[in-house]
């Protein structure tokens, strides 16, 4: 069945519970560390046919049940005038931080059909390439989360400045969320249009923020951009880690499937989060570098707990790591479909 | 009332809620940078006298219900024959990360009398200086918290090599974890028996577990030590962060307070974990850097979630930080205070 994924996304019965993993494109993969080896991260983002090769890798390798699009969630904020590099070892550093009324307002509200021609173009050939064998995932990073790159300039342990801005001055906060939001909810739009036939908003830090944090400050904003996307009839899953406190807030915030951490056993979060959505995750991703025994119960653990109504789909709490075993990945995709193959 | 601190750990009437601050003798307070010009945080806790002055002067400024010991976790690892140092800006680094049987093998089981005997001193000048007027709170690191600096060489983003070692080697594992156990037990009766009138233990890093995990490698482990200290009949603090999904496990490890993050709300933390058990909690810390309007709402909050029945200590969701002013700080002490007075 190929498009099982698009099936457990809207709680449709399968015939095998759908694997795919975050960041299954990337190190750990020795097709992949050969094409680094020619071109930065950046340089395969901005060529449709590298984007594209780097997206199959794992399709061919893993035998996964969804191909997630080969990009980088701060994309976008280079054309919005926020420019950016990858330190080693330290991830994204921003050249100037966004940290004030004149910083937000020098911020570009783009149109990613001229901004980010490249990334659609990308989803068009991997259409072609897929159609009809594996579906095609789209995604971009959540207002909060691009915001605390901006605003921290990098990443961040405690996202300090960012909630300062937020407490402190609400009305330049709601100002850099709204522009945030426009460009996220334009870029996922263009990505459908562009064949993308799901979408995943990462809010990956979302989870530092109390709930009513949460709720007065991020999802109005996050509600904005998921209603409008509802209308395209794509799943979207809406996803985050650290969200054990914040899972019916997300859910409210809106999404066809909730991503769920580790942290987080699915059948508390089933039962939280109500028949009305599905569920992705939640294995932690350093449970791929355990041994076969403990693996397999920790994997058979997580199918018991997602239950055997419809609308679960298998993935990792977390993106992959760099030293994982490609083929442990690739045990895991055969062991979720013979666990629950029906 | 003296002991509203004492007592709203053991679920007895209060005239007011207790209010303590984890971190609260630190770089925020100029009292605290003025000894720091001329000694390390290492030499703090190595002088008696030093640690006690610097325990005192939050009690001084912000009217807390508690003091705790001026000590830090690692402590115990030095003699155990595990060296570090405070890089700049990085937290410890470890000489030698722990991370083979011999390395753990190496580790000595010591003897706090004999080990430690400057933070044993501290707390018998603290309670002289103290007895009757505020409570003194010892503590240590958990083994979990404890292992991970040990195995990672310091502060860590994933945990990664920690869980390695959990998961690949779960004998090699063990034996670390109970030698950090008995170490941590004795260290905590050490200090109840020079004075101390509550202690609490820092799990501070063991929320980056699945659940599953931590019922499996650590919460034997932490269990021991609890039901130890249990007979010496001074409440137990048990906190960690990023434990949402963890609290009922937290609870049945041991504990007569659960510290919780302000990630969890209140009433829902007191629902799951039940009549037995009191809550320590939880305010964001960068929120004592929000307008007072907003702070005000998020105190009232926490108050109202923590509802009308004894056993609520109010505390941050971790400790403090270096920008925040004591002011505001004591604001929060008066606040609490006054809004709760029965």
């Amino acid at each position: 069945m190929w498009d099982r994924f698009l099936r457990a996304c809207r709680r449709e019965p399968v015939d095998a519970t759908p694997v795919w993993f975050m960041r299954q494109a990337g190190r750990y993969m020795e097709e992949y560390r050969a094409i680094r080896q020619r071109h930065t991260l950046l340089e395969i983002c901005l060529q449709p046919e590298l984007a594209a090769e780097v997206t199959l890798q794992p399709v061919r390798k893993l035998g996964v049940d969804a191909a997630i699009l080969f990009a980088d969630i701060l994309l976008p904020l280079e054309p919005m005038g926020a420019s950016f590099h990858f330190a080693a070892g330290e991830g994204p550093v921003f050249d100037q931080p966004v940290r004030d009324a004149s910083a937000v307002e020098a911020l570009r509200i783009i149109d990613p059909v001229e901004s980010l021609p490249h990334v659609l173009e990308a989803i068009r050939i991997l259409r072609a390439e897929l159609d009809g064998r594996t579906p095609l995932i789209g995604f971009a990073g959540a207002p909060f989360t691009l915001a605390s790159y901006l605003v921290e300039g990098g990443k961040s342990q405690n996202y300090a400045n960012t909630k300062r801005m937020m407490y402190r001055d609400p009305g330049l906060w709601n100002a850099l969320m709204e522009k945030l939001a426009e460009v996220v909810r334009s870029y996922l739009r263009a990505q459908v249009a562009a064949g993308a036939q799901a979408v995943q908003l990462f809010d990956s830090w979302v989870g530092s923020l109390c709930p009513d944090d949460y709720v007065q400050f991020i999802q109005p904003h996050v509600r904005g951009i998921l209603s409008d996307l509802q209308a395209t009839g794509v799943p979207v899953i809406h996803f985050g880690t650290n969200t054990g406190a914040l899972l019916e807030h997300l859910r409210d915030a809106g999404g066809t499937v909730i991503g769920v951490d580790w942290r987080t056993p699915l059948d508390l979060a089933r039962r939280r989060l109500g028949a009305g959505v599905a569920v992705q995750g939640n294995l932690d991703p350093l449970l791929l570098g355990a041994p076969r025994p403990l693996l397999d119960a920790r994997v058979e653990n997580i199918l018991e707990r997602a239950g055997s109504e419809p609308g679960h789909v298998f993935n990792l709490g977390h993106g992959i790591l760099p030293d994982t075993s490609p083929d442990t990945a690739k045990y895991v995709v055969d062991l979720v479909h013979e666990r629950t193959a029906r």
